[in-house]
């Protein structure tokens, strides 16, 4: 298919940070179209965007007229659309591995400390800011020290999560290392994540996806 | 591959409920050994079940002697593994839409109204119970009005989420719902959902694996 691929994205959305990674690693050219999650309440809560996403969350990625959502789900539609550079392993056991690890960042750790969540904190409850800051750390420290677990003592890690090639692992890992840093966690605690992050974003596909690099970044 | 498929399960995990629906449509024998999650401070804190999962959380699939975590990634291997009865529809862009809709549950709604995280509201930061519940409806109502609108309006929405027969987006959504009346959650307000649930429970795999058929349930 030679059809258009547009990137819903934020420059600072790990979700979004995990799709340009994907797109960047299978050497697909694609436009971003920033959402600005925090200008006017929230670009992503207009009804424009709504018809795009009912959840009202980037990642979006539009290929010709196919809209899809839910980044993990959008990196395995990439990796079936496009076989060459695989985003997992070769095979069913390491692949589940794989996947096994992508989704304990982005079901146990992300959704946890996104930004509609620490939004529900402030003006519901009202929880005082350093209180949200330690919920955001535990819950990525928690992650983190598992993960760590995961892949320390485990055969298969390689350069990366699984192996010796990035995979949808490496792309959620590298995103949520960034948010870790933005919050003041230590991840020289964990030797093996803080290594793994090194080798992905010495890789062009890392670097160039990195929020600092986005077209929509503040000046 | 005859080996032995055991389930680190308990009755009412949804995350555990959705593998147990996957092992069930895929006609697959499994044994369950169960972990109950508040006996003692919760059994998946226990060193021994630690080294099984260091997350701490169930589902757990032990396949021979692989330990495979993570309730979607598990269902991918069994796909993968068993191929007959998929859990994933035929093309590539129907798959891409089954997985977004099983993780708008799974990434989305169920990590913030997980166990852990009442417990850390309950123990860290003393919301009462009333908050509480609220908290959980409302991720459980935001996310069913994002998902009903994805299904509502769907053409290839079937008699199951994506098309005609079960995939891993019911695996997910059918647990959710449960949850979702365990806190009087309005499911009548959300049709579509509401009617797939129903067409799921019609089917043995489904209803064997609902948690009061479970045989940890409490008496």
């Amino acid at each position: 298919m030679t059809d258009q691929i547009t990137l819903y994205s934020y420059w600072r959305s790990s979700a979004a940070y995990r799709v340009r990674i994907g797109l960047n690693l299978k050497g697909l050219r694609y436009e971003i179209q920033p959402v600005h999650l925090l200008r006017d309440g929230g670009e992503q809560h207009t009804p424009a965007f709504r018809k795009t996403n009912p959840q009202g969350l980037v990642p979006v990625l539009e290929h010709g007229n196919r809209q899809l959502r839910q980044s993990l789900a959008i990196l395995e539609y990439l990796d079936e659309t496009w076989p060459d550079r695989p985003l997992l392993p070769a095979t069913a056991r390491a692949r589940q591995r794989a996947r096994a690890i992508a989704q304990a960042i982005a079901c146990d750790v992300h959704p946890l400390n996104n930004l509609r969540v620490l939004k529900y904190f402030e003006h519901e409850w009202h929880v005082p800011q350093p209180e949200r800051d330690t919920w955001v750390k535990h819950w990525i420290n928690e992650g983190f020290a598992a993960i760590e677990e995961m892949l320390g003592g485990h055969l298969s890690t390689g350069q990366y999560c699984e192996g010796e090639a990035p995979t949808i692992a490496d792309c959620c890992l590298v995103p949520q290392v960034y948010n870790a840093r933005r919050f003041g966690v230590d991840i020289a605690a964990y030797p093996t994540i803080a290594r793994i992050e090194q080798a992905c974003l010495a890789l062009a596909a890392f670097d160039l996806a990195r929020p600092e690099r986005q077209p929509d970044r503040p000046e």
